[in-house]
């Protein structure tokens, strides 16, 4: 009766999709890569490490025969996902992850469905890194198509880095210029869709990168006027309906002025929606189970005011985070620099008072 | 530096203490009685099987060697709990225990408090019984003074069973009658107390059951008296204080116009606070485990008006129950009759809806 859902990926996602879950009567299992540490999923289903020879028919059995595939990542193998739809769903569809491999493709679909996004340009050569630096407004950034996230293969090219960067740069793997977006804040929009085809949105999420990686998080964001979350919303409509798409998505935007440039979309549940675990009546991983396993949505009202304070490379003891309106999740990982271990949650009923906590929590975990 | 619990138990109260502990990095070991079912946690840590040979140090090391040992039930091994005291704290105390295991040793305790009961009588032999029968007021209830909850060995003594009831207790073990109380509602009160000796409240609960066992809960209970409230408060200050409680306690009572008895405490987590996993800042659970580890306590603040439904022997599929405000947990056991398999949580900002899905949810549970 309850669903089987078997997870691509075995990282804290995963492991939050699961705790949404298993409470609910699921049951979980993750296929992971050799490569990957599967400590955050180890007790919460069977994690299958998948080898070169494993074709999809023993994989959906190893799985144990799921009723849905779903994952916590954009970087999956497509072909996989598309012969294990042979033996059952996959959500959100191959077709539409495929969408958000690739970053070229993602700009080109997003444009395609006359989605604001900032300039760019492809790169397949070193010529191309010098027009690009010629063409695009300074400091141009350089990311991988495939591979880059969180400030990972991505470069920032200025007059003074340009020839240092152009020695770093691997080819043929492929390349995307992007424009220095002169941008007042970066927010995120979450949103579901379920099988029948319902969706519905969290509200705006602002958030603070350091080094590319999201550091804080705080929802909803201040002051987003009713035009801004009305575009964000259309969007999102128009990428999930245009793509059949089933589960959670986060839209990652920058907010220039009055106009809202999508920057990029993960096809899953996304560290800017953490907060929602304490701060709406739904959360985005029990939102993301339901709607892959054929389930109607749960409310994603909220209460109060959340903030998010990522913990990368460095850890907080629950004694020192443990507060009224303070709440601490680890992963279970061991400490490796830069290495997301867990956050703080903060929920509380004004921007100053949360803001003000978690700058303290993020002296006090980042030691400065 | 994560604390390390063992919970003296293996059930739905252990698995969700567990469930609101493993994220925030505890570590958990749960102790069995040979005739426990432990599906409960078997995924969630340790499982040790207490043989009757096994010793306190014995079981602390199985256990892992915990920061802290907590129970999920009153019907403990006291002298266990104080035998384990040399190796770590026990949460909340053994002495503190005791009070609540025995409903004689309750009540007098109560009593010592100036706390308000309903008139009863100890029972030892048949003649008492016909006393109770004689001198209490009608129909009085006869309840196992150790082993008794959830309607299990209780039994309702009137003109018409007092003949049967007689036959069918046994002796030497001890009984209390209970004088019938023409309460209006039944309300319970659920607070936590810290290391610090931080008290929080959580509002009062509407509780309606069926055959002695708890059918529905909604919080925070509607028309509750700002003079009930405090009266409850002291209480279970006085109760908290007196005994330095560590932990999550529940004061069952009965409210008969303004007068507040109370009928029973859990000294634990207890079912009429499941609605705040979902409908307070911080669930019962959380602020148990916190509390017992020796963290601040998170705040009990709610959010909308929660509802909750035990399924009793009966199950619905997340299919069925899962809508924009209704939630369903399952603990994962098999079906038997009366048995606590899970529970519906309903959260809504008006009585009206939230008693209309009430009902929608029950007679879809009880197919009545």
């Amino acid at each position: 009766m309850s669903a089987k859902i078997a997870i691509v990926g075995s990282g804290q996602l995963a492991q939050m999709m699961a705790q949404a879950g298993i409470p609910m009567g699921m049951q979980f299992s993750f296929l992971a890569e050799t490569t990957e540490d599967t400590c955050c999923v180890d007790t919460l289903g069977t994690v299958v490490v998948r080898d070169k020879s494993s074709d999809a028919s023993s994989l959906y059995k190893a799985l144990g025969e799921p009723d849905v595939v779903s994952v916590e990542k954009e970087h999956v193998d497509i072909d996989l996902l598309i012969a294990l739809e042979q033996f059952c769903p996959v959500r959100p569809n191959p077709r539409a992850l495929e969408k958000f491999k690739n970053r070229r493709v993602e700009k080109r679909f997003l444009q395609s469905l006359n989605i604001p996004i900032s300039p760019f340009l492809p790169i397949a050569s070193i010529e191309q890194i010098d027009q690009a630096a010629s063409q695009l407004k300074h400091p141009v950034f350089l990311k991988s198509e495939e591979e880059g996230y969180d400030g990972y293969n991505q470069y920032k090219v200025t007059e003074q880095t340009l020839d240092a960067v152009k020695g770093a740069i691997q080819f043929p793997s492929e390349w995307v210029a992007e424009s220095f977006v002169d941008f007042q804040r970066e927010v995120s929009f979450l949103a579901a869709r379920s099988v029948d085809g319902e969706i519905l949105f969290y509200p705006a999420v602002e958030n603070y990168h350091r080094d590319g990686t999201l550091l804080t998080s705080i929802a909803p964001a201040e002051n987003i006027s009713e035009a801004i979350r009305l575009k964000a919303e259309s969007y999102l409509t128009s990428i999930l309906e245009g793509l059949d798409y089933i589960g959670l998505i986060c839209m990652e935007c920058f907010l220039c002025d009055d106009e809202l440039l999508v920057n990029e979309i993960a096809p899953r549940v996304h560290n800017s929606g953490h907060w929602t675990s304490k701060g709406a009546l739904t959360s985005q991983f029990e939102n993301h189970v339901r709607a892959v396993s054929g389930l109607s949505l749960g409310s994603t009202e909220v209460h109060g005011i959340s903030g998010m304070l990522n913990l990368l490379g460095v850890t907080l003891t629950a004694q020192q985070v443990s507060g009224e309106k303070t709440f601490l999740t680890l992963y279970g990982k061991a400490v490796r620099p830069r290495r997301k271990l867990g956050h703080v949650t903060i929920n509380h009923h004004d921007y100053e008072t949360l803001q003000r906590q978690l700058r303290v929590l993020k002296s006090m975990a980042y030691k400065e």
